[in-house]
C-alpha cells in the first residue's frame, strides 16, 4: 500500500467519540460493540471513470457517512506499478470537490481525512490480492474495528472480470459476518448469449446478492425518483396511469457528440446496446411496472420489474428504425484503418416501438429513442395524457395554464436540454405533485423558458435541491445495499432476451445517413402506425446501397391463373395475405347477409399467422358476432399447450377480436382428461356439433395449407381414415411430433362452398410443382383430393412457393 | 285557386321547344311521349318557414329544373280564405332572389315564370282536397302533359298532420304511373312511444317510399358532404377512419341565442330533442357508419346508416351533463304565466358522450354539444386523429404547417364561427383531400384567421363555390327521389330508442346553472372520463336545489360487523363493489401467488354486473391469464341465450378481459342439442371437470347472491337435490322461468377457501331481516347453509339491504 498522507486517525480517538456521541442517543446499544470497518477497493483507480465520477462519489460517501456507524478504507487499485500508480492517483485526488455549501475549512478538513483514509495499490498477481486482503485484516484488527464488509468496484474492461473475480473470490472474502459486494460496469455482453455466459462465469465466483451491476442512468437524480414519486403521489396516479389516459410515453435520449475517437468499442455495440437495451429499457421499467405496496422494499422493486418486462410485447424488425450520421463510415475507416469501400452498419440512431401487453398498458406506444450528432443533447421520459376534455368556450375564453383544455403530461428531465437541470414536471392541469420537501424545491420562473414545447409556467416543476452525480448516489445505494438500483442476472437476461432478436433481425438492415445536427430536418421523424415503427418521410435518395437487392413487391403483378385446374392468386406474401382476408371478409358478408352466420374453418400452423392478424387488425366491419370458427385439425394435446392449433388461433386472433364465446369451436381432443381417446368420442361429438349447427355440414369456407408431403388438414399420405368414406371427423396419424391429430376428413372438406388453400414460402416448391402435375390421388398426396364437390376451389401462394 | 298572374305558357310551345331540342340530342326517344308534369303543394305556404326558407327552395328547384324533363306547377295553400291567403303568400314570393351570378333581367323573367307557375288555395275541407285534385288532373290533361308526380310539403304544426294526411290519401293520390311524395317537418314525436304512433298514423296513410322526413341538417352543405367525402377519398381514409387513429370525434352545434319567445315549444322538448336527437345524431351517424361501396345507392346508405345505429352503446345518466342558462326559468314564468316559484329543469345545454360499439370504434369518444346562450355560434363536426408521429429534432426545426407533429384533424364546419362559411378542412399534414371541383373550391388565405385554435394555413380548406340552403338542396333530393337524405321510419325510431332512456333518466336532473355568453368562462368544461361524461369543475353553489336530498354516500363511513356470525361489510353501493372486487382481486393474487391459479366460481344475476365490469375496468393487475372462471349456477338455456347467466359474463366481463378460451368454465346445460337432460350427464361433466382441476374441488372464491325467498345459488326452498348429499353439480327446479337450472351444491360451496354473499338492494331488506335471525335451515332457507367448513364466508351488503 501507498499513501503519502497516512496517519490514520487513531483508533481509540474514534472510539470515545462513539462513546461520547451515544450518551445523547437512543438506540446505542449495540454501538458499544466494536464499531464496522468497510474497505472499498477501485479496480482500475487510475482509469478515466475513475477520476472523472468515482473517486469523487467515494468521497462523496465519505461525507456522508464520517462520524456514522462505519469506519472506512479507499483502496485505489490498478496493474500499474505502485509508484507510477500512486501519481496517477493522486491527480484524480486533488480534484475532489465538496458541495457548494459546505465551508472551504471543513472541506479542506475532510478531504485530508479521506487522503489519509485512501491508498493505492498494485493487483496483478494472486499474491497480490492475498497481500491486500491481510492487510485489510491487520489493519482491522490494529484498529480495534469489526469488519463490515468489503465492497470491490471493477472499473475495468469486461475482459479482465473473470481473472479478477476469482481472485477476490479465492482470495479477498472477508470473514464471517461481514458481506462481500462485487460491482460491475457495462457491458455485460453483447446480446443474449455472451450476457449469458459472462453470468454463469461470475456467478460461479459471487452469489446473486453479491452483485451489483450498474446502470448509471438508475443514479440518474430524475431515474431514480420516478418509482417514489409515483409511490407519493399514488392517489392522484391511481386513475390515471393506465391505457385508459396515457396516450403514449417517450423514453429519449439525445446527443449532440458522435462516436469519433470511441469507434473501436462503438462499432461493436452501437446504439441500441450502447443506450437503449440498459438505460432507456430500464427507465421504461421504472414506468411501466406494477408499483410494488412497498416501493423500499428491493425484493418486491425487483419482483415486480422482472414481471413488468415479462409483459414486454415481441420486438420484430417493423419495431424498429435506425440510422447513422454521415460522417461515421469515414470515422470508422479511419480509426479502424479500414479500406476506401468500406461502410459501416452500426446504427448511431435508433427509434424502437415498445408495447406493454397488460392490462394497463395495453395498446399504449411506448417510444425509445436515441441517437448521435443529433441537433440537441437532452434526455426525458415524457407521459402524455390524452386529452379527455371539451372545453365549450371558444380558445380565447381559457383559463391560462389551468384549463382541461391544454396537452396533460409529466416529465421527468433527466438531464441537459433547455432546462439544462434534472427535473420532474406535472402539468398544473393534471394535479399538484408531492415530492419530498428536504430534497427537491420548485423550479424557479424563468420567463420565455419552454420545456418540450409548453411554456414553463404550465407546469408544477420540481428540481432537487442539491445536484448530485449519479455515481455519487449509486455508491451509497451499494454502501446501503439498496440492490433495486442494481441490474439482477435475471433482469439482465429478461433484458436481452428482449432485445436479442431485434438486434439480430437489424443486423444487415441498411441504416438511413442523416446529416447530424439541424440539417437533420424531419430526416429521422418517425411515425407509429398500428404496433409498427417507421420513418414518417420516404427514404431519400440512400448514399449506400444495401448488400443486395432483392426484387421489389411492386416489381410484380398479382398473378391470375389457373392450378390444378381452378383460379390460383400468387403474390408477394404481404399482398397475398391481404387479398386472402378480404376474399375472407367478403364471403363472410355474403354468408351473414344470406343466412345470417358464417361458418369458418381454420388450418393451423405458421402461414396462417399473419392472416389472423390481417384478420384481427385490419377488417372492421368482418362480422365477427355472426361468425363460427371450427377448426380443420388438432393436436391432441391441451388446448392450452403451445403446440395446439387452437392455441394459435387464440394468441393471434381470437384475443383481438370479439367473437362470442359459444361461436367458437375447438376439436374435444382432450376429454376426461385424456387426448384424443376412441373410447371418448371426440371425434364423433365433434361430427355431431357440425351437423347439428352447419346446414348440411356444408362450411362456407375451409382454409386448408399443403405440407411438403402433400398433406393437407391433418391427412396424411396412406391414411386408413379421413380420406374417404363416411366419417365428418377423424382420428390421425401424423409422421411428425405430436403423432396423434384429429382432422376434418376429406369428404367433409369436400362439402364446403369455399376451400382456400394457403400455400407459401420455398420449402413448399418442389410440392407444389409436384402436386400441379398429378391427378387425384389423395392416398399418395390427400392435397390432390381436395375438389369441393359443389363448391369452389382457390388456391393462393405466394410467388416463393409458386415461381421457387 | 287564386293568382292574378296566370297566363300559362301555351302548351304547344312546350312540345314544339321539346322536339326541337330533341333533334340534336342522343336519347331523346321518350320525349316523344307527353312532357311530364309535377305537382308541388306546399302546406303552410304563409308560415315562417315557407316565407323563410321553403318558397326560396322551390324557387331554385324551378331555376335548377326549369328546360329540362319536367313542368311544374306550385300551390301554396293555408287554412286562411283565398284572398288573404295570396297577400301572404305574395309577400314571400316577392322577396324571391337568384344566384348572384344570373343577370337581373334573366333573373326577372325566371321570377315572372315562377309567379305563373304558382298559386294560393284554401285547403280545409275534404272538399278542397278533392278539389285540389281534381284541378291538377284538369290542367295536366289540358296542358297535354303526363302526370309524374305530386309533392306535398307539410310545414303545418304536428297536431295538423293526420287531418292532412287523411284527406291526401283520399282525396289526392296520383293516378298510376305517377308518384305521390309527403315531406314532414320535425318535431317527430317527443319520445319513442309518441313517434311510434305518429310515425303508425302517418304509415295508414303512406308507404314508407312516399314519406320524407326532412331534418334540415342533412342539407347543410357540409353536412351533405360527409359520405361523399369519405367516398372520394377513400383510399386515403381507408387506413385512418378507425379507432387506431382517431382519437376523438367532436359534433357541436353552439348558439348565441337564447330561446325568448320560443319558450311553450322549448320548455317542452329542451336542447337534447330539439338539436342532439336529431340533426347531431345523424351527423354522427355519416361519420360512424360503415361506409357502403356506393354511396349513391339511397338503399345502401340507409341500411348502413340503420346498422350504424345498431352499434350505438347504451346511455346512461352517466353518458351527459345538461345545464341552463340563467336567465331561462324567468322568461319561462314571463311566456308561460307562472308563478314565482316556479323553476324549469329544462336543459339549454347538453354534453353527451356516445361510444360506437364496433370494431372500427370501439373506444373512440364521440362528443355531441349544443347549447343556448354560448359565447358563440358555430356548428361544425371534427375528427381529431391520434398524434402517432415523434419529430427528432427540438420544434424549432419543425417543417412549419406540415410537421407530422402538429395536430392532425378533418373538420365538416357546417357555418358561422370565424369562418362564417360551410367548409371542409383537412389538416395539411394529413392528405391532400379530393372535392368534387365543379362545386367546390380552395378558400382563400385570410391571414391571422385561426379555425378551432389553428391557423387556417394548416389546413387544406375548401368552401363550395356556390353557398347554397339546406332546404333548396333537400328540396332538389325530395324531388329526385334520394332518400338517403331525409329519416326512414326506422332511423327515425332507432334514434329514438337510443336517445328515450337519456332523456327518462334526465327528466329530473337538476341542470348546471350557466351565466351566458363569455361569463359562462370553464362552467361547462367537459371531461371524458372512463366512459363518462362530467363537469370538469365541481358543482359550484347550486342557485336551484334539486328536489330531495338523500344522505350522500360520504355521509357515512363502511361499516364492518358481522351478520350471522361472519364478517359483514356493508357501504354504498358502488364502494361496496370497489371493496368487493378488491378483496377478489386481493385473494386471487395470493392464489396465483402460492398455487399459480385462481379458481373463481361467479354467480349470474343483476347484482353482479356492476362488480364484473369494475373487476374489467379497474383492475390492471388482475391475474386473468392464470384464473379460471366456473359459473355456480345456469340457467338450462342456450349459452347465447340472454337469460344465460354465462351470457351476462361475456357481455360484462369476458369480452373485457384477456382470458384464455380453456380457463373458462360454462356449465354444460346444453349438449347434444338438448337442455339439461339428465341422460346427458351435463351435472356430472361438470362435477367431473371441477375435481380435475380444482384441487380439492375447493374453489378459492365462490360468489353467491340471496333470493328474496332466501335461495342462493340455483338452491330454492324445499330443492330434493344440492341440498346435502354427495352430489357436487345438481339439476334444480325454480320457481321462476326458467325454471330448470343446474347449481353447484351447498356442499361443494361450502368446501371452497372463501365464499362472498353479496346481497344488494331495498328488496332484500326483509329476508336479510329474516336470516339474520335463522339458524342453519338450508330446507327453509337455501343460504342459511352456506357456511364453509374450513373456509371463510364473507358478507357485502349495501346500506339499502342492510339498513332498508
Amino acid at each position: 500500500m501507498l499513501n503519502p498522507y497516512t496517519e490514520p486517525l487513531h483508533p481509540g480517538l474514534w472510539k470515545m467519540l462513539t462513546v461520547a456521541m451515544c450518551v445523547a442517543l437512543v438506540g446505542c446499544l449495540q454501538a458499544q460493540e466494536l464499531r464496522g470497518h468497510v474497505s472499498i477497493v477501485l479496480l482500475g483507480a487510475t482509469g478515466d471513470l475513475a477520476k472523472k465520477y468515482l473517486w469523487q462519489g467515494l468521497f462523496q460517501l465519505y461525507l456522508d457517512e464520517v462520524g456514522k456507524d462505519h469506519s472506512f478504507s479507499f483502496h485505489g487499485a490498478a496493474l500499474t506499478a505502485p509508484e507510477q500508480g500512486w501519481k496517477l492517483m493522486a491527480k484524480a485526488l486533488e480534484s475532489l470537490s465538496c458541495p457548494s455549501d459546505m465551508a472551504p475549512s471543513h472541506c479542506a478538513e475532510l478531504k485530508d481525512q479521506f487522503l489519509r483514509l485512501s491508498q493505492y495499490r498494485q493487483l496483478k498477481t494472486a499474491e497480490d490480492y492475498r497481500t491486500l486482503s491481510k492487510d485489510i485484516e491487520a489493519q482491522v484488527k490494529q484498529e480495534d474495528l469489526r469488519e463490515a464488509g468489503r465492497i470491490f468496484y471493477f472499473s475495468v474492461p469486461p475482459f479482465a472480470y473473470v481473472d479478477i473475480a476469482r481472485n477476490i473470490n479465492s482470495s479477498c472474502r472477508p470473514g464471517p459476518g461481514a458481506w462481500l459486494r462485487v460491482v460491475f460496469e457495462k457491458p455485460f455482453g453483447h446480446d443474449h448469449l455472451s450476457a449469458q455466459q459472462l453470468a454463469t462465469e461470475l456467478g460461479s465466483f459471487f452469489q446473486e446478492e453479491e452483485m451489483y451491476r450498474v446502470d448509471h442512468y438508475l443514479g440518474k437524480q430524475a431515474v431514480a425518483q420516478i418509482l417514489p414519486f409515483r409511490d407519493q403521489n399514488r392517489k392522484a396516479l391511481d386513475g390515471l396511469w393506465n391505457r385508459h389516459h396515457v396516450e403514449r410515453v417517450e423514453i429519449i435520449m439525445k446527443e449532440t457528440v458522435d462516436a469519433e475517437g470511441r469507434i473501436s468499442f462503438y462499432e461493436e455495440y452501437g446504439v441500441i446496446r450502447d443506450v437503449l437495451q440498459n438505460h432507456l429499457t430500464e427507465i421504461l421499467m421504472l414506468v411501466a411496472m406494477e408499483l410494488p405496496l412497498n416501493v423500499s422494499s428491493s425484493a418486491a422493486v425487483l419482483q415486480h420489474k422482472l414481471e413488468a418486462f415479462r409483459g414486454l410485447r415481441g420486438l420484430n424488425k417493423g419495431s424498429a428504425v435506425v440510422g447513422q450520421y454521415q460522417a461515421y463510415s469515414a470515422q470508422a475507416r479511419r480509426e479502424l484503418q479500414k479500406p476506401e469501400g468500406f461502410h459501416s452498419l452500426t446504427p448511431t440512431f435508433a427509434g424502437v416501438l415498445v408495447h406493454v401487453d397488460s392490462l394497463r398498458w395495453e395498446g399504449v406506444p411506448f417510444t425509445l429513442m436515441s441517437g448521435k450528432a443529433l441537433d440537441e443533447r437532452v434526455g426525458y421520459v415524457r407521459v402524455l395524457f390524452k386529452n379527455q376534455a371539451f372545453c365549450i368556450q371558444h380558445e380565447r375564453h381559457w383559463a391560462p395554464e389551468q384549463s382541461p383544455c391544454l396537452p396533460r403530461q409529466i416529465i421527468f428531465h433527466i438531464g441537459h436540454g433547455e432546462l439544462s437541470h434534472p427535473a420532474i414536471l406535472v402539468s398544473r392541469n393534471l394535479f399538484r405533485p408531492s415530492l419530498p420537501a428536504h430534497s427537491w424545491a420548485e423550479v424557479q420562473e424563468r420567463p420565455g423558458l419552454r420545456v418540450l414545447g409548453r411554456p414553463l409556467s404550465d407546469f408544477y416543476a420540481y428540481s432537487p435541491l442539491r445536484e448530485r452525480d449519479a455515481y455519487s448516489i449509486l455508491l451509497s445505494h451499494i454502501f446501503h445495499g439498496r440492490k433495486e438500483s442494481f441490474i439482477t442476472t435475471e433482469n439482465l437476461l429478461a433484458s436481452w432476451d428482449f432485445w436479442t432478436p431485434l438486434l439480430d433481425s437489424l443486423a444487415h438492415e441498411v441504416p438511413r445517413l442523416y446529416p447530424g445536427g439541424a440539417d437533420t430536418g424531419c430526416l429521422l421523424d418517425l411515425e407509429l402506425n398500428g404496433g409498427h415503427l417507421s420513418f414518417s418521410q420516404q427514404q431519400p435518395e440512400q448514399l449506400v446501397p444495401g448488400p443486395g437487392s432483392a426484387p421489389k413487391p411492386s416489381d410484380f403483378q398479382v398473378l391470375r391463373a389457373r392450378y390444378r385446374e381452378s383460379p390460383l392468386i400468387s403474390a408477394w406474401p404481404e399482398e397475398l395475405i391481404s387479398r386472402l382476408a378480404s376474399d375472407i371478409e367478403a364471403s363472410a358478408l355474403q354468408a351473414v347477409q344470406h343466412f345470417g352466420k358464417f361458418h369458418l374453418a381454420l388450418s393451423g400452423g405458421s402461414s396462417p399467422i399473419a392472416l389472423f392478424q390481417q384478420l384481427a387488425m385490419g377488417h372492421y366491419s368482418f362480422p365477427w358476432a355472426h361468425t363460427h370458427l371450427w377448426l380443420v385439425d388438432e393436436r391432441c394435446v391441451p388446448l392450452s399447450d403451445p403446440d395446439s392449433n387452437f392455441q394459435g388461433l387464440q394468441a393471434h386472433l381470437l384475443q383481438h377480436i370479439r367473437l362470442p364465446y359459444y361461436n367458437i369451436h375447438p376439436m374435444p381432443v382432450h376429454l376426461h382428461q385424456r387426448l384424443c381417446a376412441e373410447e371418448d368420442q371426440g371425434a364423433q361429438t365433434y361430427a355431431g356439433e357440425i351437423s347439428a349447427l352447419v346446414a348440411n355440414s356444408s362450411f362456407d369456407l375451409v382454409l386448408l395449407g399443403m405440407g411438403t408431403d402433400g398433406h393437407t388438414a391433418s391427412l396424411f399420405p396412406q391414411s386408413p381414415t379421413g380420406l374417404d368414406g363416411e366419417q365428418l371427423v377423424v382420428l390421425t396419424q401424423s409422421p411428425f411430433r405430436p403423432h396423434q391429430r384429429m382432422s376434418l376428413s376429406l369428404p367433409l372438406i369436400n362439402r364446403a362452398k369455399k376451400v382456400a388453400v394457403l400455400v407459401m414460402g420455398r420449402t413448399k416448391r418442389d410440392i407444389t410443382m409436384l402436386v400441379s402435375r398429378v391427378g387425384q390421388e389423395p392416398r399418395k398426396w390427400p392435397i390432390s383430393g381436395v375438389l369441393p364437390s359443389s363448391g369452389q376451389l382457390v388456391w393462393y401462394m405466394d410467388y416463393e412457393a409458386f415461381l421457387g
